[in-house]
């Protein structure tokens, strides 16, 4: 869309915004054009949200969550259980687990995960301060929560590696059928893991 | 996601960009996502680009198409054929037009279509500026582009109406199969119109 009638200014936000993951030209383009049609002040307005979103969030000191403050909430919450750290690869993830209600402990977030063809090693990732807080916190459990890709299993492995001599539980995430599934459609890999880790009712 | 965990400025981000059209609250989070996880510079950058185009890009005031000037490059250029106005909804279709390389008269963006459902009439569009156009230049022709679904067909009829007296030819783009599809595939309605549509080869 490089024409001589597409204003400079849309033509440098196209090209900035078509170079995030997940994001094309026709993506960037309908982005560019919302913000155009709608009222100015509003478009005025999300551009200042996004700023400040980018001035006040960073990760948390202790297990790298989003937060807007020193600490997170969750590192901050003297109720929740200390003894357990849930290890995912982003802060959405941990927002996603949460939603459920169901998980009481810590967290910590990776930012990212292993991945030899985009050049991410353990160095680039949270791992360090995951060792530290196993050996210097009385955690008793590591819940691996990577994500069930090629990557996240290959990061699970080498956490799972890199921790075993340390004297506490790691477990995975379980495997199986997503909930509302149905046979016929779901995956071999994911009917196998799911017959796999099967348990008694 | 309305979490006490997620950051305050985290969730502002994602319910603007979620109110969006095309955007829900999956797709904001992502964009969200991908600018905390970039360099926080670069993130910056981009919220900056976004904002100088909000500044510099303003409809054209003769035809409405989005430039950084008081006239649009096309408006400005002697050299194309100004008895031939081509109508289309936004901006950007104007841009994909321009591509082809094939159009070489003179642009008039409407900034929508007629849509009852969204209570968006003749008024709300740059309507009355077209018909000043046609009555005030030499114009011969008028293209109608908007695009061929309900509110853009009848968007066209309306046009097609208003303009009827004015001595001029009106035309719509054509309807067919697009290049390169399988008549297979094709919805009967195409079909249909490619038929009523035929040329003598």
């Amino acid at each position: 869309m490089i024409e001589g009638i597409v204003p400079k200014a849309l033509k440098e936000v196209i090209e900035e915004i078509s170079q995030l993951p997940g994001y094309g030209e026709k993506s960037a383009q309908r982005f560019a054009g919302n913000l155009l049609t709608m009222p100015r002040g509003e478009a005025l307005q999300l551009v200042d949200t996004l700023k400040q979103m980018l001035e006040k969030i960073h990760p948390c000191k202790e297990c790298g969550l989003y937060t807007e403050e020193e600490l997170c909430p969750v590192c901050k919450d003297e109720s929740r259980d200390r003894q357990t750290i849930c290890v995912v690869e982003e802060s959405f993830d941990a927002f996603t687990i949460e939603r459920t209600g169901k998980y009481k402990g810590l967290y910590h977030i990776l930012g990212g995960r292993l991945s030899p063809l985009e050049g991410i090693t353990a160095e680039d990732l949270n791992i360090d301060r995951l060792v530290e807080r196993v050996e210097s916190q009385p955690i008793k459990e590591v819940i691996l929560a990577t994500n069930p890709t090629v990557e996240g299993e290959a990061t699970a492995s080498y956490l799972y590696n890199l921790l075993a001599d340390k004297g506490i539980t790691i477990s995975r995430i379980a495997y199986g059928l997503p909930f509302g599934a149905v046979l016929e459609n779901a995956d071999d890999f994911t009917i196998a893991k799911a017959l796999e880790h099967k348990f008694k009712m």
